[in-house]
């Protein structure tokens, strides 16, 4: 039987609208859907009607033994000549393990697309008004995991003087560690933003500096899913009143 | 009269299937259109018969009464009441100047959205198979400006120190320095790639190493506009043939 082939799609943040065309068309071919937690039921709408929908639970520090199954069902649902859609959250290259599917996929000789998406470090600082690089202030950003993995730690003294807006996944468990960590290279009135559930109806946020922001988050009970944004354009941010949590209705 | 609205718009990096819905949905509100020279063309079969389309060519480093004419226009098409869709190639907040013309547009008091789009630096290394973070490898990635404004240079070694994989726009004119630069921190042999036209059907690529990018981009001939990639994830690039150059057919 000619083997399918596994599309690795992008969902990006959560606000359905921000799909590509190009994974609405790829979603559309599908036969078979493995989808994540973190990327919203709502893409689903764009899947035919006869495609059997498999939720592979996925949220913050998962297990090795379940990556594995999610890529051995990836091999057998290809094997067995089927279209499969695996649908991330945000883009699937970044911090997605996209890579680490791609290469299992490849070494198979199974066919790969990947479908790139809105990263949630491009569209949710973008909610608050706040640009990632500023001719005047910034030339560049930076993604980085705040979930360590087997103890290895990104180097914070030298993302603070690399002097790039530093956008931060998953970092909020150990956001008082991090945000001292990046005091040894930034001022403590450096402007530090806090975003939960970015993009969705039931985004929240809070201002800060590098020295508040973990306390302020603490304070507005702020806790995961969210981004941590650092460096000089967070002081853009068109928020109605800066150092003030704003709370949305739930949707 | 009542001010018309502006829509900061991210094209994506060239391939016209890489727009989000919601870019799809805003260029069909238009009235005038002012689209930069790197966003492809073929966006504008997404606009209403009825608007104007208004060609705001910018490439490299275009002078600043270039910008300030082209925010001096957004704002007199808004308070005349016209829907504006401002179309930028990428994300309007990565290298787009998207901040600069958000603020001036507050500070006179007319409505802005963003509607981000995919940056080349998602886009590109992916139409490769270059995975941007890889929890073996790699935990994040930071998208940088080579092209210096008013002499200001990145910190090429926090940079080289940071363990990011770097993405680095419009660092062609430059690469032999920056190159250079980044091997003060680390290895020679750290893979490394430049791909010009990203994602269009005219792309081309090299792969090499820190040490040999320049001259293998030289040799190739390789210009702008184009995209570099410096980090071990670059190795698990699924190119047919590392280190080669690989032309395609011109569309």
């Amino acid at each position: 039987m000619k083997p399918g082939k596994v599309y690795l799609i992008g969902a990006g943040p959560g606000d359905v609208e921000l799909l590509t065309l190009k994974a609405v068309r790829r979603l559309g071919l599908a036969d078979v859907v493995l989808i994540d937690d973190l990327a919203n039921d709502e893409v689903l709408q764009f899947v035919p009607k006869h495609a059997e929908v498999v939720r592979v639970g996925k949220r913050g520090g998962c297990a090795s033994v379940a990556q594995a199954d999610i890529e051995a069902r990836l091999l057998t649902e290809a094997r067995a000549g089927r279209c499969v859609a695996r649908v991330k959250g945000g883009d699937p290259f970044v911090f997605g393990r996209g890579g680490e599917e791609m290469q299992a996929l490849l070494a198979a000789g199974i066919a790969v697309e990947v479908v790139n998406g809105i990263t949630a470090g491009l569209a949710v600082p973008a909610t608050l008004g706040i640009p990632l690089t500023h001719r005047d202030h910034v030339h560049g950003v930076t993604f980085v995991s705040g979930h360590t993995h087997q103890g290895d730690e990104p180097d914070w003294a030298a993302l603070a003087k690399s002097g790039m807006t530093l956008v931060i996944y998953m970092g909020m468990s150990r956001l008082g560690l991090i945000t001292e960590q990046l005091q040894q290279g930034l001022p403590a009135d450096t402007p530090a933003a806090a975003i939960q559930y970015g993009t969705r109806p039931e985004q929240r946020e809070v201002v800060g500096t590098l020295a508040t922001l973990a306390a302020d988050v603490a304070a507005a009970g702020l806790g995961s899913p969210a981004l941590v944004v650092v460096g000089p354009t967070v002081d853009l941010s068109r928020l109605p009143a800066r150092g003030q949590t704003i709370e949305k209705e739930f949707a």
